[in-house]
């Protein structure tokens, strides 16, 4: 079983996402697909005269926010990335969380900051035990493929935005399947501006070593503990990697 | 197996929506749920600023206009119509036509209107050929209950909009189900005020009988030549009733 992840780099782009659908759906075997949203969503709360709220860092979902993110993610996004896998031949299901309760997330408890009390609204967290495992189990030997956006539920008739990186992580845990993050570039580069440096394989005395010198850094950071985070919990091997030329090895696969 | 089909009234008002999903949770054996959009879509457009375009009575579905319905249709309303069954403990899973292929819609040919062709853009038409029959059943076997709206894709790649109620009378005329059209009113009324005056039993002769003296007129026409229809083709029953007090008997049942 493997699990893709894709983000704003093929969601955005009509031409990637069509190429990478092509790509994917050649893939043989049971496959999920879990793809973030991308710059629609802003676009979207932009035109509706919503200004997007942060506080530490963190974007609060409101009662209008949580409309645009599912109407986009659920909606528009995941519609059709499934259409263009089916005309690829590839026989994709799209899923929220709600969907046969295939992930019932835990809405986050307010957090202390500054010592007020701060509600971020209708986000929620997951982990593999939010995962459905069975349902997963049997789509996939249906021969359906997945396609899951980052709207889930709380089993409490409540919609929740989470983080799509952790739902493949979660999904791919639970699973005990081979995660695949895919992005812009070939992998953890030693040279940021040079796509043939590739760390093939990372540890993590490497990476100690890697951010010590600050050749991993700013939001490659959180990328690669999450990679580790997942191997550690039970995903059968991690690699990220380009999400141009799927059929090409490649990317950086992360090893304990 | 039943097919329910729930449009404005019931999507657009969160109290009618819940109550609606608690005595839909509540009805025996298989089921599936067909619902509309409402006044939704219309506000999100006159929000982006699109201005919804009509010829000839009917909407032209344009790229913006698509998108827009397919982010509330599918995303929104069908994601929240799935999380309020599932608290109910009904096993819901939301479906535009192109999950796992449950309908595969064919684009709407231009017309021609006054001597000029008019391309409506992407709409689509169905009948109960459209519908994925292997797929409802094994879904509702596994004790799913299939929620579908009525964006559909054209096997090709492309997302289609449909009309709900053709949805739904196409899926159960193809499952040979019985057919619940909800909606506002107790049923096909001899006085459109009065809500006590439900016709419970129509047949054609009797049908052709009242659009004469005009006692079925305007909206109320086309609902009961799609009843007919659905009946003729292969339904095994049809009823119009009010989307409130599922559990109670009612409205008005059509016959050959």
């Amino acid at each position: 079983m493997k699990v893709f992840k894709i983000g704003g780099n093929v969601v955005d782009c009509p031409e990637a996402l069509e190429s990478f659908c092509r790509e994917f759906a050649a893939i043989e075997g049971p496959k999920v697909l879990v793809h973030g949203g991308g710059v629609v969503a802003n676009q979207i709360q932009k035109a509706l005269g919503q200004e997007p709220v942060k506080i530490a860092g963190r974007r609060v979902t409101d009662g209008e926010t949580l409309k645009v993110v599912t109407m986009v993610y659920a909606g528009w996004c995941n519609k059709n990335i499934t259409a263009l896998l089916q005309r690829e031949g590839c026989n994709a299901i799209g899923l929220s969380g709600c969907d046969a309760n295939a992930i019932c997330a835990s809405r986050r408890a307010p957090l202390l900051i500054d010592g007020q009390e701060i509600d971020f609204g209708a986000v929620g967290d997951v982990d593999a035990a939010s995962v459905n495992t069975d349902l997963f189990e049997s789509l996939c030997s249906a021969g359906l493929t997945p396609v899951v956006c980052a709207i889930n539920h709380d089993g409490k008739g409540n919609l929740l935005n989470t983080n799509a990186d952790t739902i493949a992580s979660s999904i791919a845990v639970a699973l005990k399947a081979e995660l695949v993050y895919c992005f812009e570039k070939n992998g953890v580069l030693m040279d940021r501006d040079d796509e043939d440096s590739v760390i093939r394989r990372m540890d993590p005395a490497l990476f100690g070593e890697l951010q010590k010198k600050g050749i991993i850094a700013d939001g490659m950071i959180p990328k690669v503990q999450n990679a580790f985070k997942a191997l550690r919990e039970g995903a059968s091997s991690v690699v990220i990697r380009n999400s141009a030329n799927l059929a090409k090895d490649g990317g950086t696969r992360f090893v304990l």
